[in-house]
């Protein structure tokens, strides 16, 4: 068993400061395993109270007559040290601490966090907090925070900041993400953004890391850790608090101090992680990480209509991936493949406005990711078969589909065969549209193949990949 | 009557190449201007057919008894010189040519779009395209273009691109943006997009000026006109074919060249419009833009916990905006009215993850545009009573309000009376949630609160706003 496995997979947990008030972290702390589906033991501590939610409550974490693998604590700033005291003789090595009112808010409140670490270190506990927003596991379907359940996924969010950090999750919940954890880690008086990083390499659901940083307690360290860990899954940062104010605001947000934004870019192109310049850009750019093969260089073909190509195009140029030009054979192939009034193929393959069956599309990528010259592909959601006629049942996995609908789904199914077939990615753009539909799905599901709402985001997308595929390439061991 | 009402809005169109033939475009053209509720008389041309879709269909528009308006056409590209002989001798004054094969196709194809010009200028003909795909204008319910009518809004779209331009729209639409026109202009090869420009700049039903750009026919005159404009309304661009790969796709795309990158920002510094980075951006920023009152500097406040404060601080920074830090009597008064745990206020202001309620946030936001030093406050959307009773109805327009939902509903109304009564932006962000809610409505409707669902989408809409101000101060008229 891991050290921090106390934490994230805990066969019970005790909720010190329990209470069945309203809204009161107390409470939520105690409901949120409940509603998530938590199975180990969940203890409710509160000297006042006999039973919280149904559940039995007990004086002190003393009386719990069961072993405790990890402390939620939401009591004020003064008790927590005493409190850590009681866990350690109960032989707890794990705790969340969600209170704040320590070093954020100045010289006394520092103090009391350096004595409640000093405690900790002697009892052998190691914390996440305080003056966080909880964590939640998927392994143990464990919510220290979220209502629902986040869909399970490959991504571990880490996030210096709690109240965005959450909202950020759970928008990326609602957009389809899945996370295999989140951890709001506050002011990392002990447990800090390394020590995590070492943890989730380690950790067999996640795929990705991802973390919103503000600023880093030792910076020599995490840089250390980041440049192990990368060999194994790629990291993904977004680093706030890099302008005047944004670092004025950090102070007081999370007692951090922002540092030197060139030392930190130049520290993360060194050691290999991935930065992305928007906050939600870590999420999208993860999608891609998490499911597709990496490009083994920054040759991009795209495919679309007239506009998106040419978008997609500047966008490629920007995040500096290429656009080769297609050779004469190639072109000549493509051409006979588009409608009549396209211009003849280049690089981007202009569709000219026509609808493409997946079939249509699969069998041009395909032609493409054949060539020694192209790394990976941009291209459309193809049309799903209810774009037609919006009456059409189109349940994938049913026994009996109509010819049109049987069409549509295996052409989708061989063009989302395709990333793994040639070891090269394709991203997808959503094309004129908001939603998710069932082409989307299969490329998904069947070919980890993510879909964007942007040309920039796939291109984005892409270059994260080329990128992580470097640094892959960098790091491997010699044979 | 203005030149260009014959095409924008006809009180008569003919459609010549009509057909009943699914998913012709002689089809949709009679098609679309019915589904989207268009009032004038429509008639199908095509000499073997007495009827298309219900409508009397003619053999030529010189059989149509009466007058038309408009000439809608879809017929093959060699075709197009005698149609329009046919229809100036009718006297029709407007043309939408719908048919590609022109100049995007080479050598042959730009002499027969130059005959054709040259003929629709002899016959007194003004033409949208050739090689676009159509018009909608809210003004006549005349979609010639989408199936389902977009949402009538300040908004004209003058895209480039066709399909990605009405890919584009589509997206818009569903994401709620109101659009009075949208114009595929095609080749240019007659009306370019300085003309559009110009009726735009008369058009009543347009606030905001947004254009899809590939490359300029007329650079000149397009800066000329654009600099009249601007005195009138915001004009927003995004130019793409900025890459080597993005021109070398413009030209078999519209024909057109994509021109210096260099040459064209700088015009557009110069003349006051405004330029995105990402093609989307364009409809997030007109939707400030045509709502709210322009700011007369770049100091901005920010309001929102901890995290979103921090990235929208950097954002700000990114965009040239300006966050000054409060005086102390300022920050005094609002501390007090910040939950006891948050930090003294500072700019940005944290709310250290408290909800707030919309009276409680508009109290603060009303003190912050008070101050002479602060010119615009981005914050986020209040707590909907929903929240925390997902069973209260909320029919903002009931009379009888429970007394929770009364006072969130009065509180979000002052909110929304802020700008006006200040002429002072407020933007907001859409804070962990994707979907509208009842708070967002009242904002939007009551104040033209713009709300976003990123903080750096936020800070660009804001940093448009000042550009935008800083336009209209150097170009208002002497007193």
């Amino acid at each position: 068993m891991k050290e921090l496995d106390c934490i994230f997979k805990p066969r019970s947990i005790a909720v010190i400061g329990a209470s069945d008030t309203p809204r009161k972290w107390g409470r939520l702390m105690v409901e949120r395993p409940l509603q998530t589906g938590y199975k180990g033991a969940i203890y409710p501590i509160n000297p006042q109270k006999r039973e919280i939610l149904g559940l039995s409550a007990y004086p002190s974490v003393a009386d719990v007559p069961g072993d405790i693998d990890l402390a939620v604590i939401t009591t004020p700033s003064v008790t927590i040290p005493n409190i850590l005291r009681e866990c350690a003789r109960k032989g707890i090595r794990g705790a969340v601490i969600i209170t704040a009112g320590f070093a954020e808010l100045g010289e006394e409140g520092r103090r009391l966090e350096e004595e409640m670490v000093d405690v900790a270190r002697e009892g052998g506990i190691r914390f996440v907090g305080p003056n966080g927003m909880g964590i939640w596991s998927a392994a143990g379907h464990l919510s220290l925070c979220f209502h629902q359940a986040p869909k399970s996924g490959p991504m571990a969010f880490v996030s210096q900041s709690g109240t965005f950090g959450v909202a950020m999750a759970r928008v990326a919940t609602q957009k389809g993400y899945g996370l295999s954890k989140f951890i709001s880690i506050g002011n990392q008086a002990d447990l800090e953004a390394a020590d995590y990083l070492e943890y989730l390499a380690g950790d067999e659901e996640t795929k990705v890391i991802i973390l919103y940083l503000e600023g880093l307690k030792d910076g020599r360290r995490f840089f250390e850790v980041a440049k192990r860990v990368v060999r194994e899954k790629p990291i993904v940062v977004y680093k706030a608090g890099r302008s005047k104010a944004g670092a004025r605001a950090t102070m007081s947000h999370t007692a951090s101090i922002a540092g030197s934004e060139k030392v930190f870019d130049g520290m993360c192109r060194q050691v290999g992680i991935i930065q992305v310049q928007e906050a939600f850009h870590l999420f999208e750019v993860a999608e891609a990480l998490a499911q597709l093969p990496l490009p083994s260089g920054n040759r991009i073909a795209i495919l679309g209509s007239g506009g998106q190509g040419v978008v997609g195009s500047d966008a490629c140029s920007a995040f500096g991936l290429e656009l080769p030009e297609l050779d004469p054979d190639t072109a000549r192939t493509i051409s006979a493949l588009l409608p009549a009034h396209a211009p003849r193929a280049k690089n981007p393959i202009d569709f000219a406005g026509s609808r493409r069956t997946a079939l249509q599309e699969a069998e041009i990528i395909e032609k493409l990711l054949r060539l020694d010259y192209i790394d990976g592909v941009i291209s459309n959601v193809p049309v799903s078969p209810q774009i037609w006629d919006p009456s059409l049942v189109v349940d994938i996995n049913g026994d009996s589909l109509s010819e049109p609908v049987q069409i549509a789904v295996d052409g989708a199914r061989l063009y989302a065969s395709l990333p793994k077939k040639y070891g090269k990615p394709i991203i997808c753009l959503r094309f004129g549209r908001l939603e998710n539909d069932v082409m989307e799905q299969i490329l998904g599901e069947g070919g980890g193949i993510p879909v964007y709402d942007t040309p920039e985001q796939c291109a984005l997308a892409m270059s994260a990949l080329f990128q992580y595929g470097t640094v892959r390439r960098k790091t491997a061991p010699e044979k």
